[in-house]
């Protein structure tokens, strides 16, 4: 538990969470139904009903680097002092922005009469997860766009998307890194990102069961369709939550993981950072 | 997806947990390895691996009936206004105390070198759930604690503890409804939960290999321990995380099922609410 003096808010480096070292318990005890292997970072090895169950960590650790925007994406932390100080306990007011780092956008991001957070049900939180792995075409294309040929492919593959799923664009995009390197182009070559597509994203809504879509950038929306959100607003309006910001894909199959969106059901809010896990 | 237009913050009441409804797709598409079925509200029922999993939500919807204390636990949130609304875009800033409503405390909570939530590997916050039912004591004693007794007693019935575990003390605790009793009652009787005993915790520390241990009340120390918090003070200083306003701990077994611990991973905190789930 290796920790830091420093008490000053959010002036430490990013530890990355493949930083983690995942290890439980060496010897099941008798009883266990579930016992634990040491497995790499950034994952986790149990067995659950006498088989191996792999999780794989999909979020960035919430840094003051994810302090995109002023308005948008922030986060900062101060200390309380209190009471409390004199028996050693610490503990911090958050300001957030809510759509900041690995987060979830609720339907209510862009429809005033959409569920909340809070309203989501736990069933369309816990899903099969579906990865699109259309890394060849964003190495070319920084914009690179989730279409229906996308969604046809995987389904030629792996059969029909599974009902009530969550489709993850695996672009290979790292948006801290991007962010870095972004600073380096022409404003124009900046604001590209890779997302879904309009037409990929009404496919799924009117031709196919899916829950939600998830994406490594800040953006269900790929970069140069900012301005107008067209996916945000098709998708989320259609009663469906999205996630951006996933990491760690490289680690999840194609098919046959569960999404665990790990996200505190806050009363009202329109987003949160989660905690998202596959599991296979 | 029955909303609400007002956006004043914080306004409207606790709609509870169990108001969800968990149903995902009814037809299980050919190619599903992972498919649901209709189930409670509060839970759902996914086919993993071709049999069904429970998922059962711990969690409480974060309501502003959670802002206990100015300083310790409150949450609220301002409507962000910004391009981002000329195309329906709603978003909010949040303030809130790390430790309010369902949530964990980190390790740093109570221990300047211990690890913050960023810091806690992912193989911590996947587990096996230990149930300990001690709700006969609880009903006659609003401070109940957990002794090495009752762990030992559930010892007898279902073997050594597993390696690795959470145990979470089933007391019936609803932290709302005992507030808002406890105005009714004497200083004195007020200021009782229930929680962990410091000897039921030293034993957990020094002769198990336990990850957590959660409790529905909002202190993982009893009550009456409040000033000291010694549970507290012994388990995070031993590199150990709590989690605190657990419910629907009715739907779960004894044993045999997962915990996730859906916490978002933010760098240097001490707590942070939580999505907190039951697999099995």
């Amino acid at each position: 538990m290796a920790g830091d003096e420093t008490r000053e808010p959010m002036d430490l480096g990013r530890r990355g969470l493949l930083g983690a070292l995942a290890l439980l318990g060496a010897a099941a005890a008798p009883s266990a139904e579930v016992r634990a292997e040491p497995v790499a970072p950034g994952a986790a090895r149990l067995s659950f009903r006498g088989s191996p169950l792999n999780v794989v960590d999909l979020t960035h650790e919430l840094t003051p680097e994810f302090n995109f925007s002023p308005t948008r994406t922030r986060i900062s932390m101060q200390a309380i002092e209190g009471s409390g100080a004199a028996v050693g306990m610490n503990l911090n007011l958050l300001y957030l922005v809510e759509h900041t780092g690995t987060h979830i956008d609720a339907p209510r991001h862009f429809a005033n009469d959409g569920a909340s957070l809070g309203q989501i049900p736990i069933g369309d939180l816990v899903v099969p997860l579906v990865v699109l792995d259309v890394r060849e075409k964003a190495a070319k294309d920084r914009n690179a766009q989730v279409t229906p040929d996308d969604i046809r492919d995987w389904e030629r593959r792996h059969g029909r998307l599974p009902d009530g799923c969550c489709v993850a664009m695996r672009a290979g995009w790292d948006p801290l890194a991007e962010r870095r390197r972004g600073a380096t182009l022409p404003a124009d070559a900046a604001r590209r990102s890779p997302g879904f597509g309009p037409e990929a994203a009404q496919m799924l809504i009117s031709e196919r069961s899916v829950k939600g879509i998830a994406v490594e950038a800040m953006s269900i929306d790929t970069g140069t369709n900012g301005p107008a959100y067209p996916v945000h607003q098709a998708w989320l309006r259609s009663g469906r939550w999205g996630i951006e910001g996933l990491t760690n894909l490289a680690g999840v199959p194609e098919t046959g993981a569960i999404l665990i969106v790990g996200a505190a059901p806050v009363h009202d809010a329109t987003g949160m950072p989660i905690r998202a896990l596959a599991l296979f």
